[in-house]
C-alpha cells in the first residue's frame, strides 16, 4: 500500500554516493584480485552461473525466512534440497556445481551428508560388491543416508562409544544394540526425519569362536542399516529415531538421535573393504593401514580454511560497507562545528576490530591454498602406499583447523558488534552466518582438544633434533635443528621486523620454535604430566599456526611465477604486514622471550598497526569488492554492493514483516492477543508449549 | 507412548552421583554465600516467593519455546507481559516483585519499556500537571507507552537525530516531521505494535518571534504522544509505525520504528518539567540543570553490573555442572588402561576457560555492589543539588558499563564452547541468553565508544594533578598526585604481586596511573589528535576499570564489619587471586612497563593461575551452587541442579520435539514434503517468503 514514506529519501551523503567515492579514490584492481582469489577450479565462474539460476527462484529468496519457525525451517530446508537435485539433474551439474548452489543458498541441506559423509564412507570403506550395490542406489536418491557415529555419551574419544554390534554366528547376522540411554546416536545430520538408512559406528563384538560365549571388542567399525520404511518414511521395529530439537544454528539441519533394541542386520552391513568377519569361522580381519583415514582429514581440513576465509570475506564485506555508509559524530577536534559526521570506518577504534580480519581473510587464503596444493602433491604419494609427508601435514592441519575456524567464528561477532546497534537486527546479514557457524569451533576436531596433536607432534620433533641423530625427518625437524645450533646455542639479536617482511616472518618462525623447545623441557625432560601441560600445548600450536600463516602468505608475495600487478601486490604486502604485526602485538611477550623481536620495536606495534590501518582505510571497499561476495549470498541491508542501507532496513520493517499485518489487543486486563478474536490465540500458543 | 528407550539408563557414573560426590568433597558453605551475595535487598527471598507462582503456570514453561517462529514468539511474549500484569494485581506484588517475575521468566516484555524508561520520562520530565493527567493512566495500564529517542540514522550521536517538532505559534500545536527516512525512529523497544503513546524526542524548533518565519533549533526534547487509537489500535493519520523485524535475539519485543509526515500534537505534548515554550510569546526556557541525567544514567549502570553477573553466574553454573558430569578420555598418563575417563573439567583446558569466569562473577558483584552503595550514598548530596561526585562516579560507570558487558557478552559464548559439541544444542540453556544478552556491548553506550568518557576524565584529573595547584579535586587525582610523587618520579621496585593481596591491589593501581599518564602526554604534551588516541583511551579506561574491580574485591575481603566465616573468606580469597592474576597474565606488558610486576613474576602467572584453578576446582559444583540460579531460569538439560543431564537431553529430543510429530517425504523427485499431503506444505512455505 503506498504512504507517505514511499517519497521518502535517507539524509546525505548518500549511501550509493559514499560507496561511489570510496571505490573512486582507490587504485585497488579489483577484477585482477577477484581472479587471483577465486579462480582456482574456476570458483568465480561457477558462482555466476549457479547464482543467475538461484536468484530468480523464488524458493531461494531469504529476505522473510528469519520469521520461519525452526519446524519450518525444515521443511523449506527439505524443499531447496529436493529442488538443488531436480536443478542439478536439469542443469546436469557436476557435484561441485550442486555445491555452489548449497553454498549460495546458505541453508545447511537436510541431504548434505548424504553428499559427503555417507556415500564418501561407502566408497571408501565398501567392499567392491557393496559399491556395485549401493552407489547407484545412493545416487538415484532412492537410498538417502546419515553417518551415525557420535553419541548422546561421546564424541571426540571415539573409542568410547557404546553402541554394539555383536555377531550371532547361528543366524549369521548382527546385532545393533544400546546398553545405555547414552549410548544413543545423537547429532548425527540428516537422521533425525530426512534418512532411511545410516552408516552406524559401532563397537565390533566377535564371539571368540563360533560356540563361544566370550567375545571379543574389535573396536568401532561402520555398518551400513536401514533405518526407516522405503514407503511410508516411518521408523523401523527395534528402533527408535528422531530429531534432537531446536539448536543454536543449523535449523534446516535435522541432526539426530538413535537407539537399537537388538536390531538385527545382516552380514553384508559391515562395510568391508579393510575388516571382515568371516561368516563361517568368526575369524576377524583387521584393516591393512589405519593411516588412509588420515589422508581424507587432511583433505577435509584444507576445505575447512578455505571456507573459513569466504567466511571473513562476507562478514568484513559487510563491516567495511557500512561502516563506511554509517556516519556518526563529527570530529572532536574539527575547527568547524558544522564539519560533516564522520564515517565510523574513519574511527580507529572501529579499525582496530575490522581491518585485522580483513588483512586475516588474505592470509587464510594462502595457508588454504597452500595446504590444498601440498595434498594434491602428496596425493599420489599416498596412493602409492607412501605416508611419509602424511604426518606433518595431519600435524599442521589439526592446529590449523583450530587457529583458522577460531578466527573466522569470533570475527563475525566482532564485525557484528563493530556495526553498532544495527548489527543486532536482522538486516545485518550476519545472524544466520554466526548462528551457523558458531558450530565450527566443536565439529571436526574440538578446536581446544586438537591443538594437542599439533603440539604433540612439534615436541617429538624436537626431541629428534635435539638428539640429532642421522638425517632429519622432515622440515620441521630440520627446523628445529637449525634453531638449536643457531638462535638457542649461540645466541641472537632480536630480528628487525619492522624493516623488513623476511626478518619478521623470520621472527614468528623463532618464536614458535622457542615455544616448542619451552614445551620439550616440561615434557620430555622435566617429565611434566601431559595433562599439566595442555593450555601451554595450545599455545605452541597456534604459534606454529600463526607462524604457517605468515609464511605462506609471504612467499605468495615472493613467488616469481605470480603475475600480480605491482599494484595488488602493494596493498597485498600492507594486508600481510598488518596481519603478522596485529597477530604479534596480541603475543608480544612471547616475540620478546624467544628474542625474536625487541622490547623497543614492540613497543612501536600499535602505531605501526594504526598506519597501516590508515593505509588500507581509502582501499577497504575495494579489497572487500575483490572478494566478489554477492548480494544474494550477503542478505545484509547494511553489506549491499550499492549501499542502499537504509532503504532496504526501511523496506524490510515496512513492508516485508510479517508482524505488521496483525493488530494486536494491548491491554492486560483481557487475554485476547490478536484483536477482536478472543482467546483463540492464546489457547494456540499455549497447545505449543 | 511407551517404549523400550523407557527402560534405559546413561552409562555410570550417573550425573546425579557426579554431583553428589562433587558436592560432599567441599565445605563451601553454600547457604552462608548464598545470603552474603544475595540478600541485598531480599533478592533471595524475592526469587522464592515468585519461583513458586510462575513455576506452577503452564504460560510460562519454556522447554518448547524454542520451536517457535518469531511472531510467535512477540504473541507468546504478550500474553506472559499480560499474565504478569494480572499476576502483579492478583498478589499484590510491588515493582521489584514484579520485576523479578520478569527477571525468572527470562522474556523481554512487550511492557518494558512502559515500566522503565516510558514511566521515568514522564516522571522526571513532566510537569506537576503532566504527572498529574498522565500518571495514573500510566499505571493503569490504559496509556501503554514506549520511548522514541533513536533513530534509523542516528543512535549514539543523539545531537543528530533529525525528527523535528515545530512551534506554530498560530495554531499552537507542535508539528512531528520526520523529513528523510533517516528521521525515522527505530529500535524503539514496544512501540512496533504493542504501544498506543510515545515519549518522542525530536529537535524543537521554535520561531525567532511570533510572527518570524525563522526558526531557533533548541536541540532534543521529549514530548509525549498518542501513536494509536485507543480503541481500535491501528497507527493514526500522519504516522507510520510499526515492528523493525527479527532480530539476533530479543523475540518478544516488538523493537519499532516511527514516522511522521506533518503530525500535530497539543502544547501540552511537550514535557515541561525543565524546558518550556511559552504558547503567546514563543520565548523558550531552557532546562535549570542539565546534570540531573547524569545521576540516573548512574544508577542505571550499576544495575547492569548487577545483571551481568547474574549473567555470568548462569552461563558458569551451566558450564561447570555439566564439565563435571561429562566425562571424556582417560588421563593420557594414567598406568591403568582401565582407568575411568576424566571429568572434562579435570582438563586445565577446560578450567582456564570456566573458572577465571566463575571468579569474575564474583568480582562484578563486588564493585556492582559498592556502586549502588556509591549511588545511594551520594543521592542524598544531588537531591542538593550538590553535583560534586557525579563526574567521577559518571566516568567510572561509563568504563565499568563497557568492561563488564563485554566480559559478561563473551562469558556465555566461552562457557557454550566448553560444553563442547551439546553446547550448540537447545539444551544447554545458554542460546537464548546468548542472544538476549549480545545486545548488551552497543546499548546503553556503545561499549568501545563510551570508554572514551572515561578517559577524558582520567586525562584531565592527571593534568590537573600534574599542574598541581590546590586541593585535589576527587580521589582520582589525588591518586594520580600520589603516583607522580612517589613511582612516578622516584622511580620504584616492581610490587611482590605473589606473595600479597595487598600489594597485588596496588600493581593494578601503579599500571592505571601509569596508562592514564602516558594518554595524558599524548593528548597534552604532545597534542596528539583526539581520535588518533582512541584505541589507547579504551585501555586506559579498562585498565582503570579492572583496577576498581579488582581493589573493590579486596576491600569487600578485608571489611572488618563482614561477617563471613574463615572457610568462605578463604575460598573467596582464592578467586580474588584467580581473576586478578589471570587478569593480569592477559596484559602483562602493561604491568611491566609500568614497574608494577616484576619480568619473573609474570613469567610464573600462568603456572600460578594453574595452581588456584586446580584450588578452586574441588569447590566449582558448590561456588556455582551459591548463586542459586534456579533450574526454571536456566532451562538447561547440561545445567539442572540435580545432574541429570543426558535424561533430560533425551527427554526433550524424544518427547518433546515438535517435528518428531510428523513423517515426511525424503525423495527429491517429488515436492511432497509432509508424507501423504501432495504440494500443501510447500505451498504455504513459499507464501511465506
Amino acid at each position: 500500500m503506498p504512504d507517505f514514506t514511499d517519497s521518502l529519501k535517507p539524509a546525505s551523503p548518500s549511501g550509493p554516493d559514499v560507496l561511489a567515492k570510496e571505490r573512486d579514490q582507490s587504485d585497488v584492481p579489483v577484477e585482477e584480485l577477484a581472479q587471483h582469489l577465486l579462480s582456482r577450479n574456476d570458483f568465480l565462474g561457477r558462482q555466476e552461473r549457479i547464482l543467475r539460476v538461484l536468484e530468480k527462484d523464488p524458493l531461494f529468496s531469504k529476505s522473510k525466512q528469519m520469521n520461519l519457525s525452526r519446524p519450518e525451517r525444515y521443511q523449506l530446508g527439505l524443499a531447496r534440497g529436493k529442488k538443488l537435485r531436480r536443478l542439478t539433474d536439469q542443469h546436469g551439474w557436476n557435484d561441485e556445481e550442486h555445491s555452489m548452489a548449497q553454498y549460495l543458498c546458505d541453508d545447511v541441506s537436510p541431504y548434505m551428508v548424504h553428499f559427503t559423509m555417507f556415500i564418501n564412507t561407502v566408497r571408501e570403506q565398501g567392499d567392491e560388491e557393496q559399491k556395485a550395490y549401493w552407489l547407484p542406489k545412493i545416487k538415484a536418491g532412492d537410498v538417502i543416508g546419515c553417518y551415525a557415529q557420535t553419541e548422546l555419551g561421546h564424541g571426540s574419544n571415539v573409542r568410547g562409544i557404546e553402541c554394539q554390534a555383536r555377531w550371532d554366528p547361528k543366524t549369521k547376522e548382527f546385532e545393533l544394540h544400546s546398553p545405555t540411554l547414552t549410548a544413543s546416536k545423537w547429532w548425527n545430520g540428516s537422521m533425525g526425519r530426512t534418512a532411511n538408512h545410516a552408516i552406524v559406528v559401532a563397537q565390533l563384538l566377535v564371539p571368540k569362536s563360533t560356540d563361544s560365549s566370550e567375545y571379543t571388542n574389535q573396536g568401532p567399525h561402520p555398518f551400513i542399516v536401514q533405518i526407516r520404511d522405503l514407503k511410508t518414511h516411518k521408523e523401523l521395529k527395534g528402533t527408535a529415531v528422531g530429531d534432537i530439537g531446536p539448536k543454536y544454528g543449523y535449523a534446516p539441519m535435522d541432526n539426530g538421535y538413535m537407539l537399537f533394541d537388538h536390531y538385527r542386520i545382516p552380514h553384508t552391513a559391515m562395510l568391508s573393504r579393510y575388516s571382515w568377519v568371516d561368516p563361517n569361522t568368526c575369524t576377524y580381519s583387521k584393516p591393512a593401514n589405519p593411516a588412509v583415514v588420515y589422508g581424507s582429514l587432511t583433505y577435509v581440513r584444507a576445505n575447512i580454511i578455505m571456507h573459513a576465509r569466504l567466511i571473513m570475506a562476507r562478514a568484513v564485506t559487510v563491516a567495511v560497507r557500512y561502516t563506511c555508509v554509517r556516519r556518526q559524530f563529527q570530529d572532536r577536534d574539527a575547527r568547524d562545528k558544522n564539519a560533516p559526521e564522520l564515517s565510523v570506518l574513519d574511527y580507529p577504534t572501529v579499525q582496530i576490530r575490522i581491518l585485522p580480519l580483513l588483512a586475516t581473510a588474505f592470509a587464510l587464503h594462502y595457508t588454504g591454498s597452500a595446504m590444498q596444493t601440498l595434498y594434491a602433491n602428496t596425493r599420489a604419494q599416498i596412493d602409492k602406499g607412501d605416508f611419509s609427508r602424511l604426518a606433518v601435514l595431519h600435524a599442521q592441519s589439526s592446529g590449523l583447523k583450530s587457529l583458522c575456524t577460531e578466527l573466522a567464528a569470533n570475527s563475525v561477532e566482532t564485525c557484528r558488534r563493530a556495526l553498532g546497534g544495527h548489527g543486532f537486527g536482522g538486516g545485518s546479514g550476519l545472524i544466520q552466518l554466526n548462528n551457523d557457524y558458531l558450530s565450527k569451533p566443536t565439529v571436526e576436531g574440538d578446536n581446544w582438544m586438537i591443538t594437542q596433536q599439533t603440539a604433540s607432534y612439534l615436541i617429538k620433533r624436537m626431541a629428534a633434533a635435539v638428539a640429532g641423530k642421522g638425517e632429519a625427518q622432515d622440515e620441521v625437524e630440520k627446523a628445529c635443528r637449525g634453531w638449536l645450533q643457531g638462535a638457542h646455542s649461540k645466541g641472537a639479536y632480536p630480528l628487525p621486523v619492522l624493516d623488513s617482511d623476511e626478518k619478521l616472518v623470520q621472527a614468528f618462525h623463532r618464536r614458535s620454535r622457542y615455544m616448542t623447545y619451552q614445551a620439550y623441557v616440561e615434557r620430555e625432560e622435566k617429565k611434566r604430566s601431559w595433562n599439566s601441560l595442555l593450555i601451554q600445548m595450545r599455545k605452541v600450536s597456534h604459534a606454529e599456526s600463526q607462524s604457517i600463516l605468515v609464511t605462506n602468505f609471504y612467499n605468495a608475495l615472493q613467488d616469481p611465477s605470480s603475475s600480480l600487478s605491482p599494484t595488488a601486490k602493494g596493498h597485498l604486502r600492507t594486508l600481510l604486514r598488518l596481519f603478522a604485526f596485529y597477530t604479534m602485538d596480541a603475543e608480544a611477550r612471547d616475540f620478546l622471550k624467544a628474542s625474536a623481536v625487541s622490547d623497543e620495536d614492540l613497543d612501536k606495534l600499535p602505531s605501526k598497526i594504526q598506519e597501516l590501518m590508515a593505509e588500507i582505510r581509502p582501499h577497504a571497499v575495494k579489497l572487500v569488492d575483490s572478494w566478489m561476495v554477492p548480494d544474494f549470498l550477503l542478505d545484509s541491508a547494511l553489506g549491499r554492493y550499492d549501499g542502499k542501507v537504509y532503504e532496504d532496513l526501511f523496506n524490510r520493517a515496512h513492508r516485508l514483516n510479517p508482524l505488521n499485518e496483525t493488530t494486536f489487543n494491548p491491554y492486560y486486563k483481557s487475554d485476547e492477543i490478536v484483536m477482536g478474536q478472543g482467546s483463540d490465540e492464546l489457547n494456540r500458543i499455549l497447545a505449543k508449549l
